[in-house]
């Protein structure tokens, strides 16, 4: 990575939740519009699996405009010229947050899957400590989609106090069996492909490209509803009629190819694998006698919770389960 | 191959629905019971992707009993007292049916991926002629499910004067977006395996097992609902507790991992991808425009759909799409 981004770094080591502890953590962040004087007026967002710190300015690598520009700036519903919007990479990303690209200190080479294995708890504790280092002692709105929203509920289980008000967005309190399988298919997609070289593709010059491709097509199929897939491709065929091959024939075939190669050129493999199991952990209700409404009956906060209909992998009844 | 399997061999040419012609076509095939002196007691068994015509006898590779025998044999639902059971491997199958494996006349080496790609048509033109010469005019049944299903549909849809009752089982006149996005999902997992040589992985002494441990976990999912899912293994770990590593932690990815091992030991890769192209393709109502009624229109059999509430690749709604 020859790319700098604006970040911070922790003072204190990072006990992480699967037992292990991270010195020198680096966060990577952005912000748009001022923070109040009386600090009242932060946002936090909370990006997804795939995502990134840019959500209103321009990806560094792929100069992607911001994935969330459409909402965030000057005038639009979250507007940057009442509010001071955080967006921070998550702990274990392949944006400049530490994450398994980064140099592990006792080997002096990059971490890969060797570096510990995180959870949303950790990712939140992570942003936690970046809003104290900005002086904010209470976020005026955490939100976020899909991973995000686990994130936001994280905060509102995890800092009550440090919230008022929550905005979950296309989410769920927990995976289900079949998300973690899916998940999983994603991950052994990547474990054994041959340039995957367990972890360490970055010191053989390569990634584990194919791997990527189809861990992205099998989670491209899972961000749309039967009925979504259905309306947006149906059985279209590319060329008009059938050619009896193995080349792309339908729409959706092409689609998911398409996405998964682009894909496959600007995401680390190791994160990717790192964010599908903080995903598949994820489990509030867990720790309080399996009950979700246990798990945030501190929170004070004040609760929107969106969904989609046209979301397959959490549907709006997966965020009717949300408590609020 | 060294198993030989009872078959029969096809007098004439095969003219293929992707235009090509195969000479030599053996059919393998099993069957149960006895023929009735006037013929009218015979059932056709349609299998699945995965299946085979060990029906209600033991697999004479893998030793494993047959998958219907708790359906078919002497005083069971299939009465082999009564009828006279036939079940053939289907055209491009890897059990004794031309296929992909078979040595290609004109090489001189197996066909591998230049194997025509052929459709459920072909299968049951195949099937058709395997009747005739065994002597039947009318089938008393077509039954078969999934992929079987198709073939049953087609059948009925084909030759209507040879079926008297048609019972497609957890079937669906086509494939949706969905299906056969899944589908491709498993065709690149297969095609991308650097053991898989183009498809002439025979002559390597190697086979793409990783890329079929893939297809197979990716159709495993398809054949389990969120809610058969949910009962099944629900968030329970191997376990007990995280370990917070790349190993199994829940007992849906131990399952997974273990059906795609057993899946990838005894079934060929060529005839995998020949089959999902058969899926996806199979859309009898295109050819009428667009009407299953139409494409059903000169059929007089009396049909019976069955399907589960707990298969979620062809549920309920979709075996409701078929007119009878």
């Amino acid at each position: 990575m020859t790319e700098t981004y604006r970040s911070s770094t922790l003072q204190a080591p990072l006990a992480l939740d699967g037992g292990g502890v991270l010195t020198d953590v680096t966060v990577a962040y952005e912000t748009y519009g001022a923070l109040a004087p009386d600090r009242s007026n932060a946002i936090l967002l909370c990006h997804a699996l795939t995502g990134d710190q840019f959500v209103a300015s321009a990806h560094p690598v792929t100069g992607k405009p911001g994935w969330w520009r459409s909402l965030i700036g000057p005038g639009k519903p979250i507007d940057t010229e009442r509010f001071f919007v955080i967006c921070s990479n998550v702990l274990g990303g392949c944006l400049g947050t530490t994450g398994p690209m980064d140099i592990d200190p006792d080997t002096g080479k990059p971490h890969g899957l060797s570096f510990p294995v995180i959870t949303i708890g950790d990712m939140v504790r992570v942003q936690k400590r970046l809003i104290e280092h900005l002086g904010i002692e209470q976020l005026f709105l955490v939100t976020g989609g899909s991973m995000g929203a686990m994130q936001v509920l994280e905060w509102a289980a995890r800092y009550p106090e440090a919230v008022f008000a929550a905005a979950p967005i296309a989410g769920a309190a927990r995976h289900s069996a079949q998300n973690i399988a899916f998940n999983e298919v994603a991950r052994q997609s990547i474990l054994t492909d041959p340039n995957f070289h367990g972890g360490r593709y970055y010191l053989h010059d390569t990634y584990p490209r194919q791997g990527l491709i189809l861990a992205r097509m099998v989670g491209h199929i899972t961000y749309l509803s039967d009925d979504a897939m259905r309306m947006k491709f149906g059985r279209d065929l590319r060329s008009g009629r059938f050619h009896f091959g193995f080349d792309v024939e339908f729409q959706v075939e092409s689609y998911l190819r398409h996405q998964g190669e682009i894909f496959s050129r600007n995401f680390d493999a190791n994160t990717y694998l790192l964010m599908t199991k903080a995903l598949d952990y994820f489990d509030p209700a867990r720790e309080h006698g399996d009950s979700l409404e246990n798990a945030l009956a501190r929170t004070r906060c004040n609760f929107l919770v969106m969904s989609f209909n046209s979301d397959w992998r959490f549907a709006p009844e997966r965020s009717a389960q949300i408590p609020t």
